[in-house]
């Protein structure tokens, strides 16, 4: 997760608080301002975890007074009652950061879980599993992250860092390979075109003309083996639409290069993880705010 | 959704279009800029529609010129193959805007479907269904919107608007009295009081004290059952904790006036929905844009 | 001031900031960049104290070599001349700071003032003073605050966290009971619910249908008596509506629960604070300015 | 108030708007989503209105379906009754607007008020009333442009835009002379110099060396008059510190050039407008919500 | 320019108009808000026009009521006198918005002007001539956009579209080849991979396993023939480095398939527009300011 | 560099590494994360050096664990192969923040050089080098800040902060007199006015009226040496347009006070400074970053 700059991590977190905390964590005020608490985040069931970094920002940006020991590592599988992390630190801001973290870490390892269940099933095959467009409006950099946690491999990241053409693209350009020629020459060199077939025709034209992927869309599994034998390495080959757990190791089998899975991102089960505070107490912390500065003033 | 100022739905939809476009739509390029289409949005499952304004907002970023025609509403059950929105206009925005469109509408709809599904289960019994916390970063507004499309209730929106006191609190504070006490002391009047129980005993203490709301937090049904004649009416019952569609009806039967379901936000399963554009033509548009201004220029 | 998120504190500090420091300090170039002061903020008139984590705060913003030690807290009493804080650091960045600093602490601290001494007026009775939401466009949280260190409760903080039933309100519901009742279908379990009243009439629909609150709008005093008698208990009663320092006893004094005050946040008179700077010198402390580096360079 | 490009009073509305309506107007969602309404905005006290289109800007921006009639201008003076502006559009978005919008226009009226009655009280003098930058955190530029309506002029923006030389700044120069030379030489050609005077011995040496403005920090009327003798037009003299309406002709009558006011803007009394609804009916009018579309779908 | 959203170029507009207005256009003040002009930009210099949709942007944001006439498109010669655009409304705002869009219309045409050149100087060689990450700050977008309207090809646009695997790399991964592999391995199947080579051992090891583009590094011209060579079109080759006007004709004679310039964006001479405003006369235009409203009012 | 407070350096920084870093450093991933390197940045040419403050600001952002040790000083001049800065710390964030933080550092030191190589010319006349509005989008304050560093002065920030009075406003206002006049009664006391002219009889009347600053708007230099006698110290005098270090010293020589140079902002060329690495290893330094966890979890 050190990737991308550390500020980026930031502005997510600070999105996701400012919807949460609001105008103030009304609650937090029956608590006295000095506890202190220690708190554990362990798992309820069993999946790969995703988003350790994303919950140390979290309550970094609650209160960077509390301290977060990280016990595993992103891509990791975990067990039930495993403890993937110990804060400690002033109470209310354990308790302000609390779902806010878990909301993160539980929708992350959910995808990062579901990707790798995939990805055993289609063991021993060739195809890789990869992730779609279809994520979560402002999430998507986090999702694909996730994703890549789980043993998955990107598809692009939006319309912007590669082409693919699409039916209405191949009908308003008059084919396959007008389109491809087209983008070759308009789009810059370090650019891969893909381009979604439905029949073995525009397979064929597809590999002919240089297409990086050729993407079959929603084709029998018939189809998929003879597009596989048809491109023959000219480039890479991606099965798409109607894909699930129950057909995968089918799909897998035709000898696909690639298999994208919406769901991957856009219906996720998330993976449990509860936070428990133990061992409350008063301390001595020099804090920022004001209600706890020395009393010794005024006479 | 005309109960939020409109520069809110422009905030979250700008955020999804920046994901996705990013620095330009590379595909886009191969088609001539002065192509317009038509095209519709379509359901390919059943089920309750949410986010049609955001669909709007989505075409309105992309490009002012593309007309949107709505046919259906929010909250009202769409059978696959119903037409909800016609698009006419620019082509390169109509492809830009389709995949932003359709993940704010699977994903709301798909909240909508499963909340209207959990409604339909306690038909007969008083028990509203309503959501939790456990939402996805930066979607909370719109989820919790589209909890209400589906016929569910809104629990708080965050840690501002209510007071939830919980095990940790009531701990710290010396027991259900002193926090609620403390609660009604420090708050403003406008704000409701819930809290978390794990026993009778504090059932019974909470409802004395007059908690606004008490939360039944992971108990057996005969507990619950108890808990709701213990109470009797001096403040509403939530149940909470390990419901799903299989229990949820034997949860309803116990009386409870509240059950919050995680699952409605957390692990969203969407309804799929299309968009397929249809008679590609150039037009005579006037466009901003300076690619298609006059070529009579130069000498 | 621990009850929301340490960011959200710093969003606003930095568009003070950005308003008084623009393109830069233009006075400070002619200062030696290595100079360090001292400098203690102190009271020059007696008060509530509100504030003092904003100031720390600017200071952190504007240079985080600044340290800053704190002697009072917010809600207590200053009288002229008492040290509220000390600074020590970079001189041109103490400059920079204090107007900025003196602003805000002079508002809220004026705020807490006024609310003070409006809850000193109705000692002895069962009102509390309340908060609008007639405040300045971008200091509502922080206008809130102060009146809760005034002694003051917080009335809802928005359009958002309760429901406030307005004459415009009930002449589109068809009335007092119509209004409570669709709301009460509509909006969430966590929220309050509280109506405007003209006259006793609607004082007793709106107890009889289980308001939360009821506002008496500008009601002559004898005519708040006999709501508050009519009330007796089933909703608190607020006052609201050209109620001063000068009449504000005479409404305590009708038993009403809350009294509202527009101008404890729109008509607000500061409190006067100064920051005097002592003991400039040159510094060894160590910067990240280009300007500080050693010189030993080149040939 | 087009001085300005349009884009920045959007910036500043949205914030107002953001705080206010947050997740929503609950109250709204009891009154039909196509009522629409007329309603007035009138003064309820006299003085100089200033803000109108901020007004203007607030109701654009709830609903762009809500058109506003100006019948005043900024800077115009006011009687109670009068009423400034016209709206008429959908009710739920008036009624969303109405307190954002009387909060700006009662805050910026009430310095332009404020600022006349100074500029009144000087009247037959040279002296110009001029503000300060004790201004509250977000709302100078607006609170600026209030005095100027009013009749005061405006003293520099912030740090950035103008050179005035302190006590602080002063000590550690090595005076007077040294301080203005040194800003000379390093301060762009546009800036001029103001330089604060605790003496006239400080005030001939600033005239002497060129200042541009020489205030006269918190002197006496003997010393101001001496001040303004001695300096003899050679630069602008500006008095400052415990200036009120009490002894404001007095400090004019010393013959200063200017006179400035902190209590402009750092403690402003509000001029009381109000909105009237009137005449609420359904309407036919197109809007983007989705809860207002046709229903003829389905089967 | 319609291949990004529409609120893109906005964001950057008014970024550019906040720095230039700030708190408002002083000098405007002379002029009387009602007065409109007329107004036409025209070269003042031979060359490549881009940005004419960024110069609509900046006059739209500054003041809608500005109408904008273009004449030429992005990518057309123009010689010094011809117009390009025509305005036409508010004086004020045309004056307001004139320095902004000139600096980026003059900037952008500098950058397509001078790829033009250097296109034409590589004319009958198969090398394309590419842009780098050497651009200006928050201009990256907009500066490869003119740099396509010259006639160039984009390279990458960021370290996350594409891999560019460097000196540091290699050495770090022991190798070429280890580090291509590894790159394969982890990156999305979407992701281009080039080496930067200083040898033809280098070179002779990145085409063999693979690499879609390799850089030759500033190598002698001898060298790129021979690297052309022992490639042999097993991937596109890049010259890069020490390459300027005087030199790019011999470097196109290697064969090379692409040639990248850094100075085309970070040393880039404007090309020279102007703005001349004629035939300024009142006007009785709807305006939405307060200052030019009815004065009907009062009495 | 320290005249603006820190945080405004981060938003500038920020932007640019969101540009350049995007979803993330996919190159990045073929390097051990737990990789620490030494680097050191040299110039490769001679020149000015300005923006280190702004490259420390870079690294800092991309990874606080990165140590900066500062050689130089901006305004110093510097030779091909001095090394101004080293750096120490993961390798990942020094390899990613390397070009953002050369393209603000080679622009500024370009900026800074070119201001020097003018300032050197007029050296021995009274002529002080200054820049103009024609800067680069977003820019503007870190290019002005490097003209100081070259030696430059600073003219007005925007249209804000000094007034301009060009032929148009001229033209509408009457002449030179009224213009100024009008400009006087309502500007603030802070601001300077300078006058454009384009002829002796304006200079003249611009200086009897009080211009501060008059503009010799593309005047021969004939006409410039009749002006400055004309004015006799006045106002100050600046030479305006059509001015090149070809002319420069000839400029100077008509006793202007102050030449203004477009070019210093808006046609910079670049001072080249490069980025090597050496000493690369594993760490073992605490990340925050989830991959170097601990990996003894697990059972």
């Amino acid at each position: 997760m050190n990737l991308f700059a550390t500020f980026q991590l930031g502005e997510i977190v600070d999105r996701a608080l400012r919807e949460d905390v609001g105008t103030g964590d009304l609650s937090a005020q029956i608590l006295a301002p000095d506890l202190t608490g220690q708190a554990k985040i362990y798992a309820k069931a069993q999946g790969i975890v995703a988003g350790l970094a994303v919950v140390e920002e979290v309550f970094l940006r609650v209160d960077p007074l509390i301290e977060c020991r990280v016990f595993w590592q992103d891509g990791v599988e975990v067990k039930p009652g495993n403890t993937v992390m110990e804060l400690e630190g002033p109470l209310r801001g354990i308790l302000q950061g609390e779902r806010t973290a878990l909301n993160f870490l539980q929708h992350l390892s959910g995808i990062a879980t579901a990707t790798r269940r995939a990805v055993e099933l289609v063991k021993g095959w060739p195809a890789a599993i990869t992730d779609t467009r279809k994520t979560l409006p402002g999430l998507r950099m986090l999702q694909k992250y996730a994703v890549t946690m789980g043993g998955g491999r990107n598809h692009r990241f939006g319309l912007y860092d590669a082409v693919m053409l699409k039916d209405n693209h191949l009908a308003a350009a008059g084919g396959v390979r007008p389109a491809v020629e087209r983008a070759r020459a308009r789009i810059g060199q370090m650019v891969k075109i893909e381009v979604e077939c439905e029949s073995l025709e525009q397979v064929e034209e597809a590999a002919a003309c240089g297409a990086d992927v050729i993407m079959l869309d929603n084709m029998p599994l018939r189809a998929m083996r003879q597009a596989v034998s048809l491109v023959g390495h000219r480039a890479l080959v991606e099965a798409s639409g109607g894909i699930h757990e129950g057909n995968l190791r089918e799909v897998a089998e035709t000898g696909v290069d690639l298999i994208s899975l919406g769901s991957l991102t856009h219906s996720v089960q998330v993976l449990d993880f509860s936070l428990d505070v133990g061992d409350i107490k008063p301390s001595a912390l020099r804090r920022w705010q004001g209600e706890k500065k020395d009393e010794g003033h005024g006479a």
